[in-house]
């Protein structure tokens, strides 16, 4: 018998997740016969859920654990334990917002303006959560997708989630507020978290996640340099963790391997290279745990 | 201005409702860059909306007139009148039941056996009904989607749609009983029912449809016959509507021309052979108004 | 040896042309490994080519005749016969507009406003023959594609050809006005169109293409009627083509068969209904020759 | 229990196969999870069986009937009735040729060249008995596909189908003799041929897939004439049978129908305007029994 | 001249065997427009050849070498050198097996019920091989594909091959005994082999591809850990191979760089971080010659 | 406000050259809805242009910098800086060339052959130049692509690009002289080449390309050796940059990384195996500045 029971999201972040736990070691096959993937750890079991049931199917003990959205923990009022943020800058994981939005030419401009307006959400208690905290009375209708399209016609404002906003802009729609700011997160029940062996288990999973996250945006760099401009060297490097400085048979010379985020190498490139480093190689990296 | 706006189903049924409404006249465009499709009559205007949400923009006055299914106009208690059924009987339109099922070895037998069990399902209201109407209390929990595989580890029952039970039967569940039956049908609010021009309009546009729904599976059939053979081809011929019999320049001659199922031609050619019929020709037909 | 050679156009218009000759009783058939296609007519032989480029080799004779673009007829000057218009309602053939157009915010209002700008187009020619008209003068720059998307960055006006202006709408330009309308052609050169034998053989392949055509656009009703209500139904049959009546075998009824266009269908089978008219039926057509 | 088990040919066939019993009047159904069609028909059941293997299981008993290759049957020297042949000329269900062929510049040029040489084939039988009968020995060598691209490094020649030898010809190969020709073709083993009630469903299903191949080719043709221009048009017509002349309300004007092959219609057409034909409608068929 | 003429297999094996080649260093470029690939080696030649019948030419000197199937050198009874298996966990170069399968309810429980009955495979020569081995006289037919579903309609038991039973399963099938394990194997003829200059040629090619076999599973692992913590952590890494241990800067500390399974690094990571190991970095590798 | 305006090549370098741009640290992102690209990087914007109209409007100041093939600087005649060629021999970017090719079996053996004749090509500038070189007279016609196929039917002679030739051959034409040889260059405008800021921003993306393109064909390799066993092991590497040598604890072994062309992997990797290295590992890299 497993270990833990874990509920892989199925939907928009199915495909980020499957890849996240390919990079951090877990292979996980979806057949198209079956909804229940197999995962090549006798310790685990999964099943896909929907992102938005992960939550209550965790804290009913279905499942021991899950990978889902913050936002939809909060949408189902679930009392569940958060492990852990997963934010994966690449692609899909990375950090949403839930936001009002209103047609570009709609006289809405703030929250009061709402008082018994229309308002088509997919997540109803979120929003009339937001609501009261305003202290405004609105009609919040459950919206079962393309909620973006739903203004003006079928309602007067949106509460939708959005990762740079594009989408609502493309749709001539003007943001009024940010109503939550959500992030993937992994989550156990209260049981789970609290038996040894499970919460154990659970940890080096999600060490292992972020291993690979610390990864997918970070690059190893190798240099040779003579010791008379090391110093030099050094105080380009970005202080992300100390380098490996190691001697050569050559004693005039040592070698520095370091790692650093991918997206500042084109900045220091040109810097390293002015600094008299030479055989400055870059190569990709799998996991990290600093 | 336009007389009527009608909401088009968005998702399973959308493309087999713009096909059905091409054959029947009206020519829907839906272009990639908005949900608001065009439609080539000066009369109309569209709308894309969840069937599951249409009944509810229909009583509103969103819209006049939408086409949607049976159940989801009970399923929200939209007030509003069913025009026609468009029972369709290729692809996608056809008569559907929402049906009561458990996986193939559960203990659960009757409903009454579902006492303090959980159900999933995208229809609460209607569940929640049966399950009065059978006076048994469960937990009845609304699903994303996905319903056949949530049993027996998130649920222990389901209630889910279904055309000819082969899915369900795949995911080696059993199917206790039908909860609802139901088919697409034509709706209108009971304003617009009750406005002479949008009645007429809406009345017309659901003789076309039904016009084009019926010529789906009926076929032309033209033949020669010597009038001393006219009565035993007759005898033969389905009683669907009285065949056209025209006479030839040779007196001794009739063309008879008729309009049948297409699924008796293969029962029924033979036998009109036999009978001496010559010159045998079935061709295609786009509407039929008998 | 053939007796006509005829130039298919390559690109956006091939798929189309190759379709209505289909419909019109050739089959043309494009190799993947070679870019002269196989026609099944003894007496042609066919060659792919850019509809752009099309009238010039007619002209030199390389092709005897050819499909193309009435505006690629004008923009290369070329000395060809246009013998006939083919303006296909359906899919990609229709008629379109060359217009001159600017981004929406652009100060430029009417063609005088042109003066010192920059014009980009794929129809230099075209374009400066205009301006010519216009007493105007601009730098005309010939663009390679996506013209519509150079201003305002690159060019201050484009002159790009449009079928609806959705395109140019949503790219935000605004138009200024047509500089040129267009349809497809069939265009010959001088010296085959004067030769008798390659003249019928293009007449009867037009004569063909347009059988094609018109059909595509309309459809064959045959409904019953009583005499006494003859003519009642004949008010309401638009006048295309006086309708076929036909005795039936019962005096007191008639056959009515008629071709009308698809479009009007809708409005006229209520009324034909309302007129008592029996066994109404709307079949398809292949080709008209009226 | 079904009256007649039919096996259909997996494969290249497949498509064209299933298309044509859809077009005869029967609908077959392939689940991606299963092997065995559904089909509605009470009386029928299917079973996807590779052409190659189908005589061998309909002369074992395994199926009643099926349809194939006369080539297959041929090769595996099967004990069964050959009902008729079902040549389709659009698409897939052609005549096709074994063809013996060499490479362009191979010194080989008649069968006697072939002695003590390599032969690569996928019909070994009938490469064998090909040789036997020019009386050469060479070792022929069952290959598993892409027999074309054996020669010259494995094969001095193959054997190989074609069906318009244009594939042949892009592998430079030289075609030297046709070693058997083929079409698909119903076969019934030898029991079930001689029970009466399978013959006859046998039979009639046989008349439905000639009826449909029979209208893939043929379109109808009506037309409106004066009596005094009846015989002229009548002469144009081709003779594939008597068309079907009217009366019209207006006793001058005939109305002419007829059924003709769909590629003499270009030819035709021209004609039948020149004799002062009126109100000329092609249109399609599904069927045709004459 | 090339030095090599080397098989690569056509088909289920192709993609992996050219993705292989080019980890090994060697990129096969396959042209649509022909079958012999071209490979930026002048050494050597290749020619896309069917797994099943390349150990035939091999052993005929068509070809110096291959690679293909264990199973098909056995059952074509090939005279030809395996110089090495080439088993590669990932994808599609695994170990597979031949096994004796029947319907999940048939009465045959061991081959000795096989006596009489029908068997289909594709692997005639092995079945008879195996049924003599056990003294039972049965009837093997060549199956063309699709084996698994032939039973039980057209054969009483297959022996197909399968990776890992699941779509035999899925088949409802059950597997009875194991006929013959195969792995993908690396052939030569005898005469090839025993020229010293093509056997070194093809030795080379092997280190290469066990070289990219070996580096598909393994990743590399660098960390710096204290002289004081050293033992601690060389405890937890496995023995694959000597860590290699170097000399830092900071006398105190050493940068430890070694190789192992990917498939046990998220088992050994939580344990050298506990272990006190730093900047632990995972990357990937290439090629591995230990 | 952006310090450089970079053109991106629309169409076939589109894709190579986004690759390229994110191996060298640049996320080019390119919405469907607009032809403006977003780019990581607040110093840039970039433009999607033509290859043949980029010279164009780098040099009229549209564009600061822009990236596109050598030969449309030439045939454009635009004044602008090669600051760098981009020959990147994966995939796309690598060098073509402009040939002059005839018909196989064309009479024209020598430029000389051409006067009178007619040219088909997309760059009439450089062959009208071509041809001025060898003093002769031709019509050179512009063609809209598909040049390769305009002999002999349109054309007597092209002039067209290739990399390989294998185009051209297939199309059985042969090669008489190459008009132009290019390759992807990075150009920028005398003014903004002559501004310090945007000079030095233009340098460090070029040397970050650089570096990418020169990581692409090569690959890290480490080994360890003994210290007697060092010399023939570093005779057996390349000179492409000194390896870098690093005591190891035990102090008779030291460890070699370098870096080497993966295409010589091959050889050396049994050469180093024969001078008893050990531990021999090829690891992928990103970028490299020796």
């Amino acid at each position: 018998m497993s270990l833990l029971k874990l509920g892989i999201p199925k939907g928009s972040l199915q495909e980020a997740t499957i890849d996240l736990l390919a990079r951090a070691g877990w292979k996980v096959t979806i057949s198209s016969r079956s909804y229940v993937p197999t995962i090549d750890d006798t310790e685990m079991e999964c099943l896909l859920v929907r992102a938005q049931e992960m939550a209550r199917y965790v804290e009913s003990g279905a499942l021991d654990a899950g990978i889902t959205g913050h936002d939809w923990v909060v949408e189902t009022k679930a009392n569940v334990v958060e492990l852990a943020e997963l934010v994966y800058a690449k692609q899909r994981l990375s950090r949403v917002k839930w936001v009002l939005a209103v047609p570009e030419d709609s006289p809405i401009r703030e929250p009061k303006d709402l008082a018994g307006k229309v308002i088509a959400t997919e997540v109803v208690g979120i929003t009339q959560e937001y609501l009261a905290r305003h202290g405004v009375k609105s009609r919040v209708e459950f919206s079962w997708g393309a909620t973006e399209v739903k203004v003006p016609q079928l309602a007067d404002a949106i509460v939708e989630v959005t990762e740079t906003g594009s989408s609502l802009r493309a749709n001539r729609l003007r943001i009024l507020d940010t109503v939550l700011e959500s992030a993937t997160v992994f989550i156990m029940n209260q049981k789970a978290a609290a038996d040894a062996a499970r919460r154990e288990k659970a940890e080096s999973i999600v060490l292992m996640l972020q291993g690979a996250i610390a990864a997918a945006t970070k690059v190893g760099l190798m240099l040779n340099v003579k010791r008379e401009d090391l110093a030099t060297v050094l105080s380009v490097l970005p202080a992300l963790k100390n380098p490996t400085i190691s001697a050569l048979s050559d004693s005039d010379w040592v070698a520095v391997n370091t790692i650093i985020e991918e997206s500042v190498v084109r900045q220091i490139l040109p810097k390293l290279k002015a600094a008299k480093a030479q055989g400055i190689v870059e190569y990709p990296l799998n996991k990290i745990v600093l």
